[in-house]
């Protein structure tokens, strides 16, 4: 008999356990540079709080319950975004008790799932629709609780939100008026700004939506009605948000993390932010100037590019199939079971296809952190 | 108060509850039409039953234990594939006795993992690397089991493989010579050929494929070498192996639930196969013109294309983000809460994306079948 190996045990669904060394996590993992987390926690705080703005952390990006506590503890987060009811059931199920649905919730059935959460969290939803307020009215009467609701306009990502200005005025008229409903602002986020190529770009899809929340907020000052939050923001443009003077209450997500393509967008330095999330492959197989890791399609989304190798020069990653990644290693440098960084083109659905955070520090694993709402999509 | 809409009470975490209509299916979902399942179960028994070939179904499509079952006890099925450890470990779990790792493992303590499993099924896996031996036969001697293994070949994917001809001999001979190691036969996948757009393209890829397996069988045979298994095959190109006559067990997986991919490439039909598998969406909000319904980056995976709407010709998805799915309605026929079967561009990693399959016969749902391997990556 030969020693055995150092196999989890009992842990054969954990990718690890706190202590171990990372070469001995059973990859492909999601791993977390804690140090690095906490750097871009710090960041952002100093941030908002040097111009007495409020963050409400986005956990659609990462989905756990830990992270949006530590957001909110010590991140300088009053709260928490979420974008779909059972995202929030799950975090309400954790402890945290304000969670803005930044979305459109309009089945009748998730409505009343949602006033059933109004009676052990503060909950507002965001409403782009006369049509949606009778429902979400009925759902808070009958669960005798109060949903606070921002009014979302379109203000250029040409999603979901209602036209800006007398349409959206209207809309909070009939909020404010309706029972179990409280009007507490308008959702002003403009999603497809936040990947534009250039700072120039970023900062001009920021303007023309911040003339037209301005216009709806001059007009919804006329109608005698306060906004407590003006939201919106991301990792790509809150600093535009953020200087306007318009917005109150940034919904920052990917900040935490960091990915390949936010990279891209702000630049090697990542505008202050670390990358401090990975991906951690071994190498499984090689052949003449190439070798294939353990991490593909299941481990990654690739809606915005292949991951990128870190801390290897020279080698490149190249293309992806269902559990295979494939890599350019010209000088054949990699040696089999060789464990390897992986940066996700896109943090927020990688997070989503993993069960679990490896949580890292001077590469030992210090804790695992469950990705507390992955799958809830509903 | 008025009538609570019937929310899956206690099922908090469940998108459905058996006996639920469609439309009260909390969306997004992951549906199964069972009946067309059923059909293209029968098909396939069918095909492989006629021609005297054994089909070991790849579950890294499913990762259901409920469907493994079905495959084997009324599909034809000999047993599965398996792609990780982790997922072939959630399988011996549920009961399924007969795996094949169609993959290679190099990690010690994972070929420790792998040893442990075969104390309770018939574990086969690939190697493709004679320095792959020692740990694998140490790991099964450990543990008192055999392994059985299948030399993996090169064969016009460029992925993982051995070169066919001598030196697939050589590492057979090394893995026939091995404490604890059984060698029982070759591995000779050609996934690259699955996707090719046109039935020529795949044929000549599979003949190459045929050509170079046949010369490394010639050479085990001159070696005294005898091969119960070769195996190879998928969805994309298995007529061609099983009429060639070297193939003798096929491992085809998308069959069972095909995807808008495998439509494209096997032509409207789908060579025999019906669409099984679908996302179902709602619309959530509505602008002139377009819709937003709830399904995104998170319930797809896009590597392949976007989602097809089906059923609803005029209606085209359009666009992608992380929680919302885009649809061109020029005609304005899109009401909010309506239902959308979406057909994923890409089944396998769709299918890891979601906690449950909620089955459907008539547009009830029969059951809820949890995807059993989901995120079990490693």
């Amino acid at each position: 008999m030969t020693a055995a190996p150092a196999a989890p045990d009992p842990g054969y669904d954990l990718p690890a356990l706190p202590g171990m060394r990372l070469d001995e996590i059973q990859t492909p993992a999601l791993v977390i540079d804690m140090a690095a987390l906490e750097r871009n926690l710090d960041w952002m705080r100093t941030f908002v709080e040097e111009r007495g703005l409020r963050l409400r952390a986005h956990a659609k990006t990462h989905k756990s319950a830990d992270l949006a506590r530590l957001q909110i503890q010590t991140g300088g987060a009053c709260g928490i975004c979420c974008q779909k009811v059972s995202e929030a059931e799950a975090m309400v199920r954790a402890g945290i008790t304000d969670i803005l649905i930044a979305n459109q919730v309009r089945d009748p059935a998730k409505l009343d799932r949602l006033a059933r959460l109004a009676k052990r969290a503060r909950i507002l939803l965001c409403v782009d629709d006369p049509g949606a307020v009778p429902d979400l009215s009925a759902a808070a009467v009958r669960h005798g609780v109060t949903i606070e609701v921002l009014v979302e306009i379109e203000c250029g990502a040409a999603r979901c939100g209602i036209a800006p200005g007398a349409p959206a005025r209207d809309l909070a008229l009939r909020v404010a008026a309706a029972p179990g409903l409280r009007f507490s602002g308008l959702q002003a986020y403009q999603g497809s700004a936040q990947h534009l190529p250039t700072e120039a770009a970023r900062g001009e899809a920021i303007a023309r939506a911040e003339t037209v929340t301005r216009e709806t907020l001059r007009m919804l000052g006329e109608a005698g009605l306060a906004c407590d939050i003006i939201g919106g923001a991301g990792t790509g443009s809150f600093p535009f948000e953020a200087a306007s003077g318009v917005w109150n209450e940034l919904q920052c997500g990917s900040y935490v993390f960091m990915d390949a393509d936010y990279r891209r967008v702000l630049g090697a330095d990542g505008n202050g932010f670390e990358q401090a999330l990975f991906v951690l492959g071994s190498v499984m197989s090689r052949a003449p100037g190439r070798a294939i890791c353990d991490a593909g399609l299941k481990c990654f989304s690739v809606d915005s590019g292949l991951p990128v190798v870190a801390d290897r020069p020279g080698i490149a990653f190249t293309g992806i199939s269902d559990e295979h990644g494939h890599l350019a290693d010209p000088e054949g440098r990699l040696a089999v079971n060789e464990k390897l960084r992986l940066i996700p083109g896109h943090c927020d659905p990688t997070c989503n296809l993993h069960d679990w955070y490896v949580c890292l520090r001077d590469d030992r694993v210090e804790a695992l952190w469950p990705v507390t709402a992955r799958g809830k999509v509903f």
